[in-house]
Order: C-alpha cells, then sequence, then structure tokens
C-alpha cells in the first residue's frame, strides 16, 4: 500500500455561458496540488498551506480539502487512518474558478486513491460536493463534477444526482481573473428569481445547440451557441470592463467569452492557443493601464480530472 | 419535367416535453397527401380538399398548402405557372399534429419538386414558416422543421433563424387525439409569461440530457429527460384524463409522455412498437368507456421529412 501520494486537481468553469447551474469543465492550468500521507496517527490533519495568503483554515473539520476526506474515512469506516494533508493552492480563491471544489477533489482523489480506489468517481462526488457545500452554503455540482471527471460534464438533475460526461473537443481556454472583490454570494443574490418564459426558450436552444456542437465537433455552432441572455446581463455588471474584454476577446478570434462561475473570472475559447495567448496577454495589459491587476492562464480543456504527479 | 406528382408530408411532434418551442419530431403516420400538378393555366389552384370535413378555406390566398406556393413561385419568379392542388388531409386538424406544417411542407415539397429542386430544404423553410403563420398567427417552426427535415429537429434559435437536424433512435412513437377542443391560441395563452428561474434550470438540465441521449442512443436518459416542469403542468390542464393517460403509458412501457405541442393530442415514445400499440388500444378503450372519442396512431419517428410517392 501506497503511504504517500502527490496529485493535481484542475481548476473548473461553470456555467459555461449558457448552461448555469446545469454545465461546467475543467482546464490543465491553474488547480491545486495536495501531497497526502499516510500516519500512524489517528485523524486528518492539514500540515499546510502555501499559496492562500493565510486565508484558508488548517482546522480540518472547516476546510474543504479535509473535510470531505473525513466523510469519505466515516462512510469508509477507517477513521482509525491517519492522514496529513499538505496543500499548495495553485489558483486563486474567490475568483469564480472553483478553488474549493478543486481542494476538495485533491483531498478526495489522494485518499482514494492511497486505500485502493474503493469508491468510483461517481460515488466520490456526493463527498465533493458536501466539500463544496462548507465552502460556499450551497452543494451545486456545477464545479465540483468536471474538477472529478474532467471534460465537460452536464448535471441533468440533482434529485436524484445524474451527471454526464459529454465529449470534449480539442479547445484551448483562456482565463483572465481581475483583482476585484465578487463573493459567490453576492453573484447569486442579484440573480432575479423569475425570468421570462421567452429568455428561457432562448437559453435552452443555445444549452441544446452546445451539447449538440460537443458531439459533432461543430466550432462554429459551439460559439454561436455561447449566449446567455438570463444571467450575464445581470452579473457582468459586477465585472469591471466586461464589455470591452469580450467585444476584444470576440474580435480577436474568441469562439465565445464569458463569467467562469459567478466571476469575476472571465473566461474564452479558441481553436488556436496562440489567439487565446495574445487576447488574455493584451487585455491584462490594458487592464494593468486601468489600474487592474489580474492573472491569467492559457490551458487545452482538462480530459481526466485530478491526476497523480508522484 | 414532370407535370405531376404526389407526396406525403408527415405529422409532427412539438416541444417533446422539454423542449418548448425549440424541439421537434416527424411520424411516419399520419400526414398529409398532395398531388399538384402543372397546368397551361396561370395560378395556384385549390381543386379539392378532402378529410377536413369542410373546414379548410378552397381561397389559395387563405389555406397554407397554397399561399406557401404563391409565396415561392413569387421568390422564383415563376408566377407565370400554373398550379392544381388536390389536398388529402390524412390527420387530424386543430389536434396538435402540426397539421397546418404537414400542409404547407407538403405544398413547398411538391413545388419545389416540380421544379427541378431550385431550392433546398432549408430555403423552403421560411416558405413553410409563412404558411404556419397564416395558420396559427405565428411563426414557429417547431412543427414545420421536423416536417420538412425529418427526425428530431432543433430549432436554435428564430433571429437568425438556425434549424439542427439531430440523430434519430430507433424509437416508436404512439399518438393519441382525445376529440376534445384546444385551440392554439387558447393553448399558449395560459402559458405564463414568466417562470421561476430554478425551473429553468431544471428544464434547460433535461433538454441538454435530452440532446446527450438522441447522440449516445441512450434509451433510460432520454426517458429520465421527457419531464416538463413548466408548460405541461399547466397545459395538461385541458386534457381530460391527461395524469391517468401519463401513469398509464409509463407503467406499460412508455419511455416517456406528453403533450403533443400544445394538445390535445398526447404522444408517448417507446423502443417496442407492441408496448406502444398496446398502450394507445387500451387508453382508447378507456377513454371511449368515459365518453370521449379518439384517434390513435403507431409509428416510427420519420427520417426523411416529405417523400414522393407517385
Amino acid at each position: 500500500m501506497k503511504k504517500s501520494i502527490k496529485v493535481f486537481a484542475p481548476a473548473t468553469v461553470a456555467n459555461v455561458v449558457c448552461g448555469f447551474d446545469i454545465l461546467g469543465f475543467a482546464v490543465n492550468e491553474p488547480g491545486d496540488e495536495l501531497v497526502m500521507e499516510l500516519t500512524d496517527k489517528r485523524g486528518v490533519k492539514i500540515i499546510s498551506i502555501e499559496g492562500d495568503e493565510g486565508k484558508l483554515p488548517l482546522d480540518p473539520q472547516k476546510n474543504t480539502v479535509s473535510a470531505s476526506v473525513i466523510s469519505l474515512l466515516k462512510k469508509l469506516e477507517r477513521e482509525d487512518l491517519g492522514i496529513n494533508i499538505q496543500l499548495k493552492k495553485k489558483m486563486p480563491m474567490g475568483s469564480g474558478l472553483g478553488s474549493s471544489s478543486a481542494s476538495a477533489v485533491a483531498g478526495l482523489f489522494a485518499a482514494n486513491e492511497l486505500l485502493g480506489q474503493p469508491l468510483s468517481k461517481m460515488e466520490l462526488l456526493p463527498f465533493a460536493m458536501e466539500g463544496e457545500a462548507l465552502a460556499c452554503g450551497h452543494g451545486h455540482a456545477d464545479n465540483v463534477a468536471p474538477a472529478l471527471f474532467g471534460g465537460f460534464t452536464l448535471i441533468k438533475s440533482y434529485d436524484p444526482l445524474e451527471v454526464i460526461a459529454l465529449p470534449v473537443p480539442k479547445l484551448y481556454c483562456a482565463l483572465l481573473y481581475p483583482h476585484v472583490d465578487v463573493p459567490t454570494r453576492d453573484a447569486r443574490q442579484i440573480i432575479r428569481s423569475k425570468v421570462l418564459l421567452k429568455d428561457a426558450v432562448t437559453q435552452w436552444g443555445n444549452i441544446a445547440g452546445l451539447i449538440s456542437s460537443l458531439y459533432t465537433h461543430d466550432y462554429d455552432l459551439l460559439g454561436r451557441c455561447l449566449k446567455d441572455v438570463i444571467v450575464e446581463p445581470i452579473r457582468s455588471i459586477l465585472i469591471p470592463e466586461f464589455d470591452f474584454m469580450k467585444a476584444y476577446a470576440m474580435e480577436n478570434g474568441a469562439l465565445g467569452f464569458g463569467i467562469s462561475g459567478s466571476g469575476p473570472t472571465v473566461f474564452s475559447l479558441y481553436k488556436s492557443p496562440d489567439d487565446g495567448q495574445k487576447v488574455i496577454t493584451n487585455l491584462q495589459r490594458m487592464l494593468a493601464d486601468k489600474g487592474i491587476k489580474s492573472n491569467i492562464y492559457l490551458s487545452e480543456i482538462n480530459e481526466t480530472g485530478p491526476v497523480i504527479l508522484a
């Protein structure tokens, strides 16, 4: 039995413009790195966290990376085990990139591997959602599911929970995280609880078209479906220069552009990595000129979910 | 150049439970039969209509079967032509089966064939929608598009008009048209103009899952996605014994059950034709016991749209 493992779990883009609360995909960068060790001392401990600027709790009951593992051990009746966790946040938190999901998935994946894979990914999902609920106050799956399964994932329903892995076309995702504060709870609260039926119809035409485009690898259709008439018009108000960034990306090769999760990170998709890199590099410079710092990332869509690094 | 043609155009099931206004499919039965002849006398004439109980107008400007052909000839600058139409309605009207769409598509398809296929099906679509608008007061495409293209069709958007042909799994559709009056306009009016966002999210999870199931031939998933939390709960009130019929069909092999278009016809889908035939035969008998007459039809999903019969 392996005593130690190092894993990576990916950041994720939830909603994907027209798939509010039901769609997400994972990226190869950024994400969380985690080292987990089996010890002789009963209990789950967080030994160290890097890259969180001291913001995350070290109390294992309060951190998603460990709380989900504690639930898992309870379920497996292995609370006798000792587990030490070293977490390296290689991604921003509170940015709309599924930071807490990445941590929960990293912890669960590592523990499940150390224990000889007693559970399938589908069986791990409820534990990851529990971790997500701890961090965000709600148990949505649109970050944890893609973080766990990789690729594009559809949350077909919550009751019962049903997740569908969708085909993954060759695509590059450019991410830009502007350093402005948009708490998830606020971003949810400004969304109206009722929508016009005609807008809902437009939205389900787009989500239906998007799903079709993933199966047929029709990039142009995919781009035409990345439209959101319901959530983006409201949430984008919280993101500085959103309309400008969107127009710039769309004029420079993006298939689509939108808010990642509840923001403030914005994402755009490209057939060419060069186009994506150019757009976010230039946008980063333009934002800096306006006094807004940002992080940028470019990677392919992650197809695997978490991976073993060592 | 052919002087005469006989064609069939299929009835269609619009909405398909979770795809309100964006989804439809065609069936092999029932439908319209039409004989079209080129004559030496300029102008489009309706020579005869059978099966309409005298309800449809013989004035070519007012009947969808001819009005759409008149528009087509105008567009092609062939108003010099003389065309005689004999229409045989082999399907009920005002039943939610896309009767006016079948007529418009039959007329357009026949004329386009007689003229040597100057237009593609995609190019014929706007003319068919025009015919539909004449009959229903609105230019929806969720009946005309499947009638024209066959199979499952997605109306991805109206502005611009974009129709996507979806894969067609081997499925049997059972239709039951109870002889009660539910005018399309009334059926639309009782739908609320605003819906709960959480219901819209449920709906787009279902439509997304349904599209996925068509590509993967996952019949169980297809069945699980045939749920409508927005329109069916309201429209079903207008259809006598709806809940009873649905429960009976679902207990006897149906993958899903719902309202065809705006009703009152109900449809259900089956892997086995025997199951479908049994369900509608029994339901027809049970409705008759309650004093409600009905028509029933069982056929495969139509994959081709209109066909030349002679």
